[in-house]
């Protein structure tokens, strides 16, 4: 038996992404958000909300990073949702983070924060962006011996819409593009 | 010490979304996407690649629900992002699924997924759709005793981009709008 809930906003599971960009002083700045996903090959979208000083600061730099919410910086990470750096201007550092221009695009990285997407802008309707990845940046500290991104080190943190709460990610339950062979017939 | 890996789609974690919707005769179809999120308060956004048949399907008819893989179904939902209903006309039944119709928008939900959203079409640009979320459902047995989701019932699973693993939720690790509490400054 199903229940109607009604026109929620509930995925499961949903990302919590840390937006840092530039003001037009260079003053870094940094905001949670949940709503937005890949957006096709090389883009990502994202929802924010008009009152953010972040929306000014992407009007004015057309440019962002996007990192991803660790356990380890969750406290960091949720402050930045909570409070306006329209109110706290030192707000990045207030959180506790520092930042390091990124080579690739005219936003701060958030050195805490060990996995980011370095994006432009490429377009800004009303509350919704859309944005190019130029580059994904690791830290040497979360990659497997391959070389590559470890979730288990990252330790990133899922969104819970309905309780909202934040979630680690657990063990490896499946292969993509694999499990599904079982249903396949020759 | 940051590496960087160029222009990735990866976000940590990612959704697996079981995208349903019907064909011109009534046929039910289903594919998996993980490239999405929430779009603004009552939307929500996708990619869906050319190839699919689930695009004609959006075309004609304008709905489609997204429901969310669980542990418990994950060979049949990795499945339905493996072959094509070009190829495989009853892909549904193949991958062990049956569906209800949705009693609000013309798209199937799929019995044993049990928690969806139903939705509108919106817009549909290229790859790329919006989509009104016209309710979300949710199987009692995914409730918990207040009645709201209780996400380690219904043990969704996220997609890992860089090595292609689905990954179930942990524990919770944190609350939102509180945990940065602890920096707040009076």
């Amino acid at each position: 038996m199903r229940r109607d809930f009604g026109s929620k906003t509930w995925m499961y599971p949903m990302p919590v992404l840390i937006v840092g960009t530039y003001d037009e002083e260079g003053r870094a700045d940094a905001m949670t958000a949940a709503w937005g996903g890949i957006h096709n090959d090389d883009t990502v979208c994202l929802c924010i909300s008009r009152g953010h000083k972040t929306m000014g600061n992407l009007q004015a730099r057309k440019a962002l990073t996007i990192s991803f919410a660790t356990i380890g910086m969750l406290a960091a990470c949720d402050y930045v949702g909570m409070v306006s750096a329209n109110d706290v201007p030192d707000k990045v550092a207030a959180a506790g983070f520092t930042v390091t221009r990124s080579r690739f695009v005219d936003a701060p990285v958030i050195n805490e924060l060990p996995m980011c997407m370095e994006c432009r802008l490429v377009e800004l309707k009303d509350e919704n962006l859309v944005a190019r990845i130029v580059n994904v940046c690791a830290d040497e500290s979360v990659l497997g011996p391959d070389g590559l991104v470890d979730y288990k080190k990252l330790a990133p943190v899922a969104y819970d819409p309905v309780r909202h709460l934040y979630v680690a990610l657990g063990d490896v339950a499946g292969k993509a593009f694999d499990d599904g062979r079982l249903l396949m017939r020759d």
